[in-house]
């Protein structure tokens, strides 16, 4: 057979493999958005069986009978051909070595994990998590002993969303971040500039903050004609293919700036996947490339873009005409309140400074986690210790503390991290932008975000998973990651807004 | 192997088929309610994915050891047991004999078919649907020359919602029925007895109108932890398993009756499938046993009893108490106006009365096209000329003629009658449950509608589809199907309302 030939059966292959993973995703989708009660235990059976399928897939004789062929064709094929057949190995050799019944005990698990988790944040009840925590955690102990581990087990965790990333690594660039936002965070702490944000907690209804959040996607680009917005426990986005790519969020009547930031950061993981081309569909690269890719495009839309001035030029007149809580309020009082820096307990609500220092918590808890030197039942009160000691608050109650984020329920440990390196990859790109385009800014404060859209479309989002993140930001920015980038960024806008100079 | 080893060995299999079908629901589910624009020709895919392996659980070799197996053994097993190999030698021999790549084609196609009636209805042109009905009906036929059939074709449409019903036995019942409705129809137009129905037409906000139908389901029985209800352009009823059985509506603003009738009518299908003993789940045999007996709840809830003096007398004070527009209106003109006779467009709205004329148009329309007297370019037309004929009315557009109802765009041809043999049955069950209860009605002019819940569980629900339509209205009635107890119905109630004694 020839390689095109096997080439076209390949695709094949991947086509059908990701025809079942679309499935796959909107029954989990409707889990987490509409799903009744009682049909938790039916639906894990259903979550299970597919993943089970989803399994056979990516482990089949077939699959080894691809890897086998083209292994001495590598360098024949094309950069995309080449990085398929990578990945088809890559998730062929990473699950291969787990007993199929253990890993579909496993998604079973995850999926009564998951309603555990929500039922134990709604009671503020870790105790009914605990048990869920525990064998999600022995899973995935387990499964890391089949898959054998370099450095680390937890090295292993981060590598699956970062590939490449250490735990050396991330000491030393969260250390470097660490040092900077501590030192800043004593300057604003001793500034005599004080922020009233209380406008935000006066009431705003679901509908009208739902209205305004749709209007900011529409500008920012999101494609409503290949996506929804839904209401969930924690917002999320979700695609299946290229041409519905779902974001949920969460509204609070007293905080009117929950959901709109939300909407933006999941826009930004919307947007990315919505402008993956349709040529990489089928191949098994048409997606982000990785966890901290993926939040660079989110924090930059949240952050970088949707906490600017340029952004608020814009959008503060369009708010001030549709909110009448904000009708006493100037556009400098409105800035500084979306730019207010306060020590606060829940991360998705964390401002852009002491964001990084919640993203860290739960790193080192994890590496805890892993390298054996904690029980599940003392998590609760090192959690709490820890927020004490960097943030200076301590959370009443579970809901509030260990039980607020999803992403232990599904085992998705080593996820976090990507936060922040999010952070850093979206700092570096922006420096590019501007000097691609100095009056990007300008045309952002006259509500053209499409400059903005086009440039990470051109320099990331056309890529899909093609490169390797740490390619990708190298033909980016024509540099390795480097921390330096967001650390000015942060000091030069706080220094203004907290007049520190 | 045993027997008891070898059902067990079914019970697994079936079992899984059926995680699979409830995938595959949720996934249809979807489309048909939430799915963005763009995603269509990628969904179609993922349906066309997920029917292909339904294909292969339904016609494997699998099965015909089963079946070869259970063979000489039938009169061993249980009255479940029986029931759950027959229904597997169907569902395996109705399609074994379809090509496994005809059958996936045709999928795919009834998807997108489905699409186009609805761009087709909204855009108010039937070209647009016209080529992708006529190919569905191409396939259809194609199906039957494959599968066989005795009689005609459309009797082995029939059989498939309705085992048993051939085109002899419906033309006498429709021919019993419809001379009933038109001596009746003929006495109410003559009679001096005018009805207005005016004040349903004022506007109702989707909100109000929403609150208002939960709070009827609730007091119905539909358990809306194992549910929920969503908006479609057409009203359906979608199960996966027993405990998650949804329904959806369509709200318009300016007639109150239309969303809330289609919500009690979905709501009895609903209430059917959310009935079903767990013991039934894995077996196949875990829901309505055919569309007519289906319809026959349905319709029962929705006119035998939402029609009713009895029902209204509870829910008519807690309307008045919710809707400022119906101050001015009494009991009696409230009572008369959700009965009046006039005869219209829309099938799904149409009366009580002349609701089975409209059923009957399409099932003469049905039997044109499966004999093969027709071309799809004709039925416009001929659509128009029998609404003007029997119902005295014209469509001026396709939108609301034969564009209407979606069921002919995924090839539900000889499902139509089900709705009108649905009447039939419902009115035989009545009297019967009156002899069994004969103070139902006053506990539901209570509010209390639990003993008609707790018959129809008793005597339909809990069967599942053990027992076919025909033995199974024998067993709760003690008497073969019989028309005359709808008509009976129809007489006692249309006299009083329009003082035809």
């Amino acid at each position: 057979m020839s390689l095109q030939e096997k080439l076209k059966e390949v695709r094949e292959y991947i086509k059908t493999m990701e025809l079942l993973q679309q499935a796959t995703g909107i029954v989990y989708w409707d889990m987490r958005v509409g799903m009744p009660k009682k049909a938790v235990e039916q639906r894990a059976e259903v979550v299970g069986y597919l993943s089970g399928e989803g399994y056979k897939f990516t482990t089949s004789e077939k699959v080894k009978g691809f890897i086998e062929f083209f292994e001495p064709h590598l360098d024949e094929l094309s950069v995309i051909d080449k990085a398929m057949i990578e990945e088809l190995k890559r998730g062929y050799e990473e699950i291969k070595k787990i007993p199929e019944d253990r890993y579909k005990e496993y998604v079973i698990l995850s999926s009564k994990s998951e309603a555990a988790w929500e039922e134990a944040k709604e009671k503020n009840d870790f105790s009914i998590f605990k048990p869920y925590l525990e064998k999600v955690i022995e899973f995935q102990k387990e499964f890391l002993e089949y898959t054998g581990y370099t450095g680390t087990k937890y090295d292993s965790l981060l590598d699956k969303y970062e590939r490449g990333i250490t735990v050396a690594k991330l000491d030393e660039v969260f250390g470097e971040l660490r040092d900077a936002i501590v030192e800043l965070l004593n300057k604003i702490k001793s500034s005599k500039t004080k922020i009233d944000d209380s406008f935000f907690k006066k009431s705003f209804t679901k509908e009208e903050q739902e209205e305004f959040s749709i209007f900011v996607l529409k500008k920012m680009g999101y494609d409503f004609e290949a996506g929804k917005v839904d209401e969930s426990v924690h917002p999320f986005t979700i695609n299946f293919g290229n041409k519905d790519v779902r974001i949920t969020t969460h509204y609070y009547e007293n905080e009117f700036r929950s959901a709109l930031f939300s909407c933006i950061h999941e826009g930004g993981h919307a947007i990315y996947e919505q402008d993956i081309p349709d040529d990489l569909i089928g191949t098994g690269l048409g997606t982000g490339v990785s966890m901290g890719i993926h939040e660079s495009q989110s924090r930059f839309y949240e952050n970088i873009l949707g906490r600017s001035k340029a952004f608020w030029k814009y959008f503060f007149p369009e708010a001030k005409s549709r909110f009448s809580q904000l009708k006493d309020v100037t556009f400098e009082e409105f800035y500084k309140a979306i730019n207010i820096v306060e020590p606060s307990l829940i991360r998705t609500e964390a401002d852009e400074l002491t964001y990084s220092l919640h993203v860290i918590i739960r790193y080192e808890i994890e590496k805890l986690i892993f390298n054996g030197e904690v029980e599940v039942a003392d998590l609760p009160r090192i959690w709490n210790e820890k927020y004490k000691e960097y943030l200076g608050v301590e959370p009443s109650n579970d809901s509030e503390g260990i039980l607020q984020d999803m992403h232990w329920s599904d085992g998705s440990f080593g996820y976090f991290p990507s936060y922040a390196l999010g952070n850093l990859y979206g700092a570096q790109m922006l420096e590019k932008m501007i000097k691609d385009n100095p009056k990007v800014f300008d045309e952002v404060e006259n509500g053209d975000l499409d400059t903005v859209h086009q440039w990470l479309k051109e320099n990331v989002h056309k890529h899909g998973a093609v490169y390797k993140p740490a390619d990708l930001i190298k033909l980016i920015t024509g540099e390795e990651l480097n921390a330096k980038y967001f650390i000015k960024y942060l000091n030069d806008k706080y220094e203004e807004i907290y007049d520190l100079k």
